[in-house]
């Protein structure tokens, strides 16, 4: 791949990589899944702060990163998870001096850092009156850092807490391929084995990149707990990551059938992203060498979760469709913007917001979240 | 004052604090106003960095603190100019390792952060450039805090070197006056005794907090160089200094008295600035009691140089009045607007400007730097 379209594809990639948190019903900052998300990790969160805290021996600052952030309701709910996180160690450990918190908010630079900052103040207020029995809750300081993760961002052994949420699944770019995926846009079953195995290798490569930049921010015992979007199976084609995506090619195919779209414009397009298996997690981690596996787990979310609006079955799948449609949408619409451009935008997502309805009143959809928790040797 | 009238002042202050750096003509933005200036520091921060290099043993990480960055091409020139700085001194002392610098660009949550970390990779590039007969340029890392420097905004003993050029003569708030500054909107020969003591106090208060914080931030032996708005007489009503926002008043009477402003209104609006004196910075410095001062120095600029387009007398007094009257908009207009509204502002600062190239035809106009260089003691 030559320079100028490494940097096309790098763009793309940002553009993605910005846009999945854009808006209330992309991946990383849909409220409902990404609060579940949190909810379901708090767990491990505590768990990993828990040990850091006592292996540092009661520090008095603890400097943390949020890497891809997002910009949305959310973006701040994990900083305020966090601070309270080490609010309640403190008090299991009955240590009366509260640590400063410095939290370093990560995202690409086309994110919307500006509307985190504006919420910063009330941010604190809430805090504070969250605490407020105990009147010694940790200063905060929050911090704007952009950039990719797969770059360095912090000065060496800077770091003494990383964590990540549904933004590892997304890949520097995409991979280079030496055959077209043929009326894919992902990962199928119907993709030659190249391919698949460009978009293993781009993975292995990206979190390996991401691993070892983070051990030369990490002092040593810090903590990583990365929730990545995967897979439980080990077929990288597996449904269970795929098929969403199968749901679009379909949509962006009949389009190409009907005279919309032209067949190499679609031959040329794919997705710059990677939903790995618990056991690639596990290879990359151990391949690389600067951190050793405390948790490694896979969760279930469901995306048909009943809306709570007290539905008839019609129209609970009409609703949930509508909404998962909105989600592939805010995902999927700024790469599909910059290749196909402006004139077919609509038509190709909704047809493909039938295709996910039709498709979610056969079969539950749910995303298979794969989380690790890691601490940096010594 | 009430809690209500202080959080109203606070949103002046705070949104005029923003709008110093919004757009090439203001204060901290105009580009070759605070080119001048940075150029006019530079032997100071070299002299400042020289130091601090040598006393700290050759640091393996440098942290660095912009306050008051703003937003404009000037942002991220201070942070250039910074690690150039280390560079040569490392050139100098003969270190081959290059140190890992992180620079916190820090304003109100309003500045547009967005606008500087979009701009943040070509800035790598270029100073990459700069920097590559000898390829050992310093890694640097570029975050943005957003805050009041009036409260704290980093961690404990964390900050090696603070730099501030034109923003600290801004006050937290308009200061509590219990006389009316009737037909003034700032210090003026004709102010009320009590007025000029409020306006005294707050900078000696807002200063004093300024460096409280700061000591608490930074480590033994780091250094501040601090660049103010000032004055050299000690007179605050000095002409100096005052003298541009009489002009202002003098518009806004004008208005009153042709009834397109009400009296009242007039009454109750006061300028959130203090330019000081050397002499208080430095009693300042020595109350507070947390710092050294190594240099303290008086600068001034021209704000009527040529502007270099070979034009004759009378069209150079007509561009240079105009820039000034651009500059002082900038400045004062989200101040103006937030108390007159939108109604009044076109023809207050029609009059303004005329007001400015009037007198510029007259007398030179120049601004009074105060720069001082201070080191945290032991």
């Amino acid at each position: 791949m030559d320079v100028a379209q490494c940097e096309r594809d790098m763009d793309i990639a940002q553009v993605l990589h910005m846009n999945v948190g854009d808006g209330d019903y992309s991946y990383s900052n849909n409220s409902l899944l990404q609060r579940k998300v949190i909810s379901m990790t708090k767990p491990i969160i505590d768990d990993a702060l828990t040990n850091l805290y006592s292996a540092l021996n009661f520090p008095k600052t603890l400097i943390m990163a949020d890497l891809g952030c997002s910009s949305g309701p959310n973006t701040l709910l994990v900083a305020s998870e966090l601070v309270k996180s080490v609010y309640k160690i403190r008090q299991k450990f009955g240590n009366d001096e509260s640590p400063e918190i410095q939290i370093y908010l990560n995202d690409l630079p086309q994110n919307d850092f500006n509307a985190i900052f504006l919420s910063v103040s009330k941010f604190r207020k809430n805090l504070t009156n969250q605490m407020v029995s105990n009147n010694s809750s940790s200063p905060c300081y929050i911090s704007g850092v952009p950039g990719s993760f797969y770059t360095r961002l912090f000065l060496r052994k800077s770091l003494h807490f990383v964590y990540s949420s549904y933004s590892l699944m997304w890949l520097s770019q995409v991979p280079e391929m030496i055959d077209i995926n043929k009326g894919n846009i992902y990962m199928s079953t119907t993709s030659p084995p190249s391919v698949i195995k460009a978009y293993c290798e781009q993975f292995q490569k990206d979190f390996s990149t991401f691993l070892k930049f983070r051990a030369e921010e990490m002092v040593s015992e810090g903590r990583m707990v990365l929730t990545i979007l995967g897979r439980q199976s080990d077929d990288p084609c597996s449904k269970e990551c795929c098929y969403i995506w199968d749901l679009l090619a379909s949509s962006l195919k009949d389009m190409v059938a009907e005279g919309l779209i032209e067949e190499e414009k679609l031959d040329s397009f794919n997705i710059p992203q990677y939903t790995p298996s618990p056991k690639e997690v596990r290879n990359e981690v151990e391949k690389e060498g600067s951190f050793m596996i405390d948790r490694l787990e896979v969760s279930e979310v469901n995306c048909d979760a009943s809306t709570g609006n007290n539905l008839n079955l019609s129209e609970e799948e009409d609703v949930q469709g509508y909404n998962m449609g909105k989600c592939m949408r805010a995902v999927a619409e700024p790469l599909v913007l910059s290749h196909f451009g402006e004139s077919t935008i609509d038509e190709v997502f909704k047809r493909y917001a039938e295709n996910i309805k039709s498709s979610m009143s056969r079969e539950k959809t749910k995303h298979i979240n794969v989380t690790v928790s890691v601490i940096r040797k010594g």
